[in-house]
């Protein structure tokens, strides 16, 4: 294994904490969760779960910003080690993208003069998508001390929290549970009542001796008291367990509890081994080496671990939003990159991701027929940035540099973003001649799109001429534009691929090609 | 006027702003409202209603710390104006004790370069005492820009909020109401049930464009956006109301926003003027003059100004605190030094304020009792530190300065309460004569403490005499001392003071005689 594995930060600056939270995002396709620096207040927390939409007071349906379950304080006495309120005599954060492992390590003296050190990993697992877990290594370099340690699960997070117009919230908290010991804190989002259980127990040996339970408003919390000797070196491990209503049918807050049970009795080692190794044969399937440029290699890799971070081929009903798991930027919507730029990697590297990807888009076509009903044409019209059901969620309104309001006009122009479903779908296929797909699925959105291109055609009788006008095109900066050539061209193509696919269906499989055509 | 009125805070430090908080805390008997910086997150908030205890969780009740109504956020775009995250150009904090106003002045250079001028304002009125007001002059220095003002009633509020063991939350929020404008949070005491509305309305008359309302959690939030241009002057008021369920048996909401809306429409300035009179037949009472030690000379004020924003002598269910309505400190608890040193000054000047805290005593002879029966007496024995209802309230265990649990004998052992009271009583009446407080309340107090006193004595067959050992007195650093000398002197006096009130009451009410001897 070559060196080139690591994105590493040695400088801390709580003004780029926003910044390398993105950065050391820990993802699994299933979930996000933010590289939150352990110690420190600033910054933004970030807990996303795949398909998890809302609205409620905002603009647009957005990926939810849910409660979070990493919050874990240490105490000193009754002093908390806050990163932003001591010395920092050492500091390192490394993102292993081999393993998918985020490593930490800190050496702060206390206002006291009290110097400890803690490193701390943390996975969110690939294995075992609800789970994720961190370890804790604690050394109190220069005393001996009572020490707390208290693990929240808070419940007071918001999306657009520094943004004072569109700052929401989107679940109300629904119960609070004490799991004697561990928390639980179940949430229900406003709009849709998707029901989201985080779950987390932290365990050390024989190293704590008293615990206390506290319910605090939006948040559980646990706080425990135990003792530390100059020098010696104490391992804490904390679990985490999330599930939604839309993973199961049964009560979630049994099943997480019941998972959260069999994790720790995995351990954590077991659940990282098996981690590393589904880490492993991601990079065994899609690995790139650059030689003679270093940057270019880690660059690469940094790419590629976003890109399988935030894909999970198991759920039919997600995609992967442009600013992916890791925050939210574009509110959590799915773009046309997705189809054009993410897709074709996973189809030469994994196209069970791809299939998943693109059943996303069949699992939404419902919402894409509404677009077009509502705008008055046939078909399916997908929408310019799609969320959880298919209809058409751009905002309608910006604000400029200046905060002047500005029209957004790519939920309403920009149509190519059909064409490029059914290239990627065609693309998916060729590459891969997974006809029981194309048959069932695929089949179905080339079909469906070309119909609604049809219907937008608009004839120029003066050039005896079908046209498409008042477009945006990918250079998304000029609007109301007519005869866009990749509009155009993609438009035409997509028509005749269906009338190639409907041809190819007939002979495949003629019920379906009768449903359809 | 003289100038010795002011103290002032020419330098931050967010270091210490918990002390500052204290020191610019304003209160009116009724409540306090820490002097939490107006654009820091850094501190301990505080909002104490006096009498509004609660337990929970925390080893013993405890003063809450309320619904904090205080937060106003100030953003220059999506800037939030923050002084601990940009350079401070210019800084100032002054407490006018004769007009019981803080004024604080802050030029700051955000981020951005932008610089703001923001003056403020903040008076807890003496008139009329659910009310208080801040002025905001925001002067944009060097840009025009549009602006966001938030205001929050934050319900988030816990009790020893540093204090990872004893942290502790005291109430539930109840009800979130948007008041068009305007805002109004409804909690409720976790223990008593006490219901405590704190509600919140800004106004800067033509300034702002659109407001938003939202709910947030335990929060309720409104934000107005609005647009200044460079060099401008921008004047903003908020007015604030405050009720609890002890305060009226009406609908403490109806009452509440309908006081708002006449305290806006008296206005800050008429409000101000009331309240500037209040506190200016205070200092007619009671100012003392020290020539030639101008430091002694705003010290003996600063002394003077925090007694008198502690009392309010319409309550007779409620006392002065160790730390008075300032911070968290002793839990809001009563001792001795309210009878021995603190009584002695309001008798000579403010004698209403005497009788109203001498009749708090009364008020909780019940507890009393409660503590004399429980411990084998008779007659009353008052705790030695007191909450809402007259039973012992000191805590059994604390901790050393190395965190070593250390057993607190004060509550079983220092008696010498019971005669500070009923010497405080004789002190009252030997200054005012008043004879009606003596007569229905006094002398049953000074009865009860020399009936207690009679079965706590012990007779020495050795000796041939009484004497009450196993005490602590004055002198907290001496525990289980014997016939401790000012306990002893006093409990004697205590005992013929009784003798000769019962033979004064003969003769003045032979009824009440009838009934209390």
């Amino acid at each position: 294994m070559d060196r080139f594995w690591n994105v590493e930060l040695n400088k801390y600056n709580s003004k780029e904490n926003a910044k390398y939270e993105t950065i050391f995002t820990l993802a699994n396709g299933y979930r996000g969760l933010r590289g939150k620096n352990n110690f420190s207040k600033i910054g933004e927390k970030g807990n996303f779960i795949a398909g998890i939409f809302d609205q409620n007071t905002a603009q647009v349906t957005e990926l939810v910003n849910c409660q979070d379950p990493l919050v874990l304080n240490f105490y000193v006495d009754n002093e908390l080690i806050d990163i932003d309120k001591c010395e920092i005599l050492d500091f390192n954060r490394k993102l292993n993208m081999y393993e998918g492992v985020l490593y930490s390590s800190y050496k702060l003296k206390l206002d006291s003069n009290r110097i400890v050190q803690i490193d701390c990993e943390r996975f969110v697992s690939r294995k075992n998508v609800h789970r994720w877990a961190e370890k804790y290594t604690l050394r109190p370099v220069n005393f001996k001390s009572k020490m707390f340690i208290e693990n929240i699960i808070d419940g007071t997070v918001v999306n657009s929290c520094n943004d004072p117009i569109n700052l929401t919230k989107h679940f109300n908290v629904i119960d609070k549970l004490d799991l004697k010991p561990g928390l639980a804190l179940l949430t229900k989002t406003i709009d849709k009542g998707i029901y989201i259980v985080e779950s987390t127990r932290i365990y050390a040996d024989d190293l704590f001796k008293t615990r206390k339970f506290i319910e605090l408003g939006e948040k559980v919390r646990e706080v425990y008291e135990f003792f530390v000797e100059e020098g010696e070196e104490y391992t804490i491990y904390k679990y985490g367990c999330t599930y939604t209503s839309k993973d199961t049918k049964e009560d979630i807050v049994s099943v997480c509890k019941s998972e959260l049970k069999d994790f720790q009795t995995i351990g954590y080692d077991k659940e990282k081994e098996q981690h590393l190794q589904e880490w492993k044969k991601l990079w065994n399937s899609m690995d790139i080496r650059i030689k003679g440029d270093d940057i270019a290699q880690v660059g690469i890799r940094f790419n590629m671990f976003q890109l399988a971070s935030c894909a999970y081929e198991k759920d039919y009903t997600v995609s992967i939003g442009a600013k992916g798991l890791h925050g939210e930027g574009y509110k959590g919507h799915v773009f046309w990159d997705t189809e054009i730029f993410m897709i074709p990697f996973f189809t030469y590297t994994n196209p069970e991701i791809a299939k998943a990807l693109l059943m996303y888009r069949y699992n939404t076509l419902c919402g894409a027929r509404k677009n077009a009903s509502l705008n008055g044409f046939k078909g399916s019209q997908f929408p310019w940035e799609s969320a959880d059901d298919g209809t058409e969620v751009t905002p309608k309104w910006g604000v400029d540099y200046d905060g002047n309001p500005v029209r957004i006009w790519t939920g309403d122009e920009e149509y190519h973003i059909n064409a490029d479903i059914a290239f990627a779908i065609w693309e998916y296929f060729r590459a891969t001649k997974d006809e029981e797909f194309l048959i069932n699925y695929g089949s179905e959105i080339v079909l469906d799109t070309a119909k609604f291109w049809n219907s937008r055609l608009e004839y120029n009788q003066k050039y005896d001429r079908y046209e498409i006008n008042k477009v945006i095109g990918p250079d998304e900066f000029h609007e109301h534009v007519n005869n866009n050539v990749y509009t155009n061209y993609l438009a035409k193509w997509n028509m005749n691929k269906a009338i190639e696919i409907s041809r190819w269906l007939k002979e495949k499989d003629f019920v379906k090609f009768k449903n359809l055509c």
